[in-house]
């Protein structure tokens, strides 16, 4: 029996590795000799690096660029196993775990630290950059990182505006005649969740703001800040991009990068799964076993599991589901391709439980499911 | 698919029938046409007497006796299809539940609601008794049942002793020269677990004393008062119950009945579960559903997801057990028979929800596990 095990991380509690190994762990624990085929998965946010690294035989590069709040972060971005591609992981630099409980203020943080792990990997001889997207901390329209790369952004006075985004209200110009020229020789993508616009009822400060720490006052005042920086935008570089699919990737990072690089916003599962051959190894599969944090009414729109499952779908294979959460209307699930999902818990245990014991709990959930399969295969009917 | 839905109740939770019904609801869900066998499994504990009514199409007797603190409560007994033999569950006359939390010494509580319960199903015409034992909260021995039946149980003055067990340290004779003449017409038998003995290390003091809120010193006391009620019982009607396998059930209720009522102490499954016709048809099952509130290192040792595990493999079918608890050393359970199990909980929850929402939660764990096994069953190799 060959098994895809393709699961995300769970946030907080395991690495996509470490859950890839714990579901291996269970499945061969009931059938030893299983042929376990381990493709953890990410999703552009945290891990995406390391992950990307590990799947292709390139390695990471650390490094020390300005985090969120102003302060030097420990960072590090990856070098594919090509030598020539870096994956920068916005999430290293200007994640929202980055950011202190107690300065979660999206008008305030910055996204410079991205444009730093830009200009290091550069520096590093690499001449394509994927910027992977998903679990920001900031706000600023991608301002950050393209001032770190040697664009201005000024306010009517000809000053350059503070960092953040409120201050981007006040931005009337964007100067990139001081871009970093190797820029112009380099491919930049960004792997990027399409659903997740800059401006509008949809826009990145009302869908996210909340999250990253916002008042219901803030995100009016990010939302007039951002549909700025887009006037801006449009009026000095040509681009419009305060609709485009992903230009409110993390904290709008896609609607700067895009607009001043040219950098295309590629749906994320397209650009990071296929580094990791996906469907090749799905066509090789007789079971695919995927997993996330959580099953829930959010599953089908852009998750791991429903897009393993979309694609596992094409070559016929069954999928089942791990979650540490099974959430509202999670049937859904199933409308997207995932045969079969099961919670992992195998007790009343607390959320902070759950989370330090999750690759225990992962592993020994694995095993079960193996364990019910069996009993499956011995009911179906032979011929 | 013919499925054999065979639960436990889930303790504080769910009912066998309720248990049964909720298994039911997520298997059709799955496969709306299976034909499902609804066979709910009672332990002799709680539920047990309107289970058997319930299956065997006869009905309960509601009826008021003394309670294990002396204080009048509501109970019942059953009469089962056959119009004369009744289900006396001694739980709904002196069981643990029914012990106020501030009450709860087993040196003081009486089984006399149970003899009570016995003369009340004589009352109704019934020449066969069947006492189920579990879920006690007394440990008098049955001596307090005894006396209500009519036997004497004296200290070295001749004086009636008091109720409860602590008490039975003084008794110096018994005398059944008063007993309720009808039982000598009567059948009666008790549905015991073989493994509760009244003395010695295992013995019924030392195990279940704690559970019952006895603290290390009434232990001690317990136990020195149930060897010399033991003495008392051998040396006035020559019966040696003190290791005799089943005379700890219920608090010793088991010794009691044994040797004064010459009441044989079955295996309660055996006495049980034949009412329900159990074995004729998991023979005729697909796939066999268990349940109780807890998977673990106990499972093996008479509980009831082992017990239908150790008839269906003698049918050579598979059976599958869900759990609101695995707990420490659940594999045990395979070895007992038991081919996979499950845990309900669909996310981190307190004890408190998963006991109240149980019924929601069982539902859709069994919908969950059908699921898995349709997985399964496209797995098997197709001859």
């Amino acid at each position: 029996m060959r098994i895809v095990v393709a699961p995300s991380g769970f946030k907080e509690s395991l690495g996509a590795e470490a859950a890839a190994d714990a579901i291996a762990t269970g499945v061969r624990r009931v059938v030893p000799d299983a042929d376990v085929d381990r493709v953890p998965l990410v999703d552009g946010g945290e891990g995406s690096a390391a992950a990307l690294a590990s799947a292709t035989g390139g390695h990471l590069v650390d490094t020390v660029v300005t985090g969120p709040v102003g302060l030097p972060v420990h960072s590090h971005f990856a070098v594919l196993g090509d030598g020539r591609t870096a994956v920068v992981e916005m999430a290293a630099a200007a994640g929202l775990r980055l950011v202190p409980a107690h300065r979660r203020d999206p008008g305030l943080t910055t996204s410079r630290g991205v444009g730093e792990l830009i200009s290091a990997a550069l520096d590093a001889g690499c001449d394509s950059v994927l910027v992977g997207c998903g679990d920001s901390g900031t706000s600023d329209g991608g301002a950050g990182a393209l001032q770190a790369l040697g664009a201005r952004v000024r306010d009517r006075h000809g000053r350059e505006v503070a960092p953040g985004a409120t201050a981007l209200a006040h931005a009337r110009s964007v100067d990139v005649s001081g871009l970093d020229p190797r820029l112009a020789a380099t491919t930049t993508r960004l792997a990027v969740n399409p659903h997740n616009v800059l401006c509008g009822p949809r826009g990145v400060a009302r869908v996210f703001g909340p999250q990253k720490g916002a008042t219901p006052e803030q995100v009016e005042v990010l939302a007039h800040a951002l549909d700025n920086w887009a006037d801006v935008l449009r009026r000095d570089l040509g681009a419009d991009v305060a609709l485009l699919p992903g230009s409110g990737a993390s904290g709008g990072l896609g609607a700067g990068l895009s607009a001043v690089l040219g950098a295309p916003l590629l749906p994320r599962f397209d650009v990071l799964l296929d580094h990791v051959d996906l469907d090749a190894r799905l066509a090789a599969a007789d079971l695919v076993i995927t997993a996330e944090g959580a099953i829930d009414a959010q599953t089908p729109h852009g998750k791991v599991p429903a897009e393993v499952a979309r694609r596992a779908k094409a070559h016929g294979k069954p999928v089942i589901a791990l979650a540490g959460t099974i959430g509202p209307r999670a049937d859904a699930a199933y409308a997207a391709g995932i045969d079969a999902f099961q919670a992992i818990l195998p007790r009343p245990v607390s959320l902070d439980e759950a989370i330090l014991r999750g690759g225990e709990f992962l592993a020994d959930a694995a095993e079960r499911v193996l364990r019910l399969l069996l009993v499956g295969a011995r009911l179906a009917p032979t011929g």
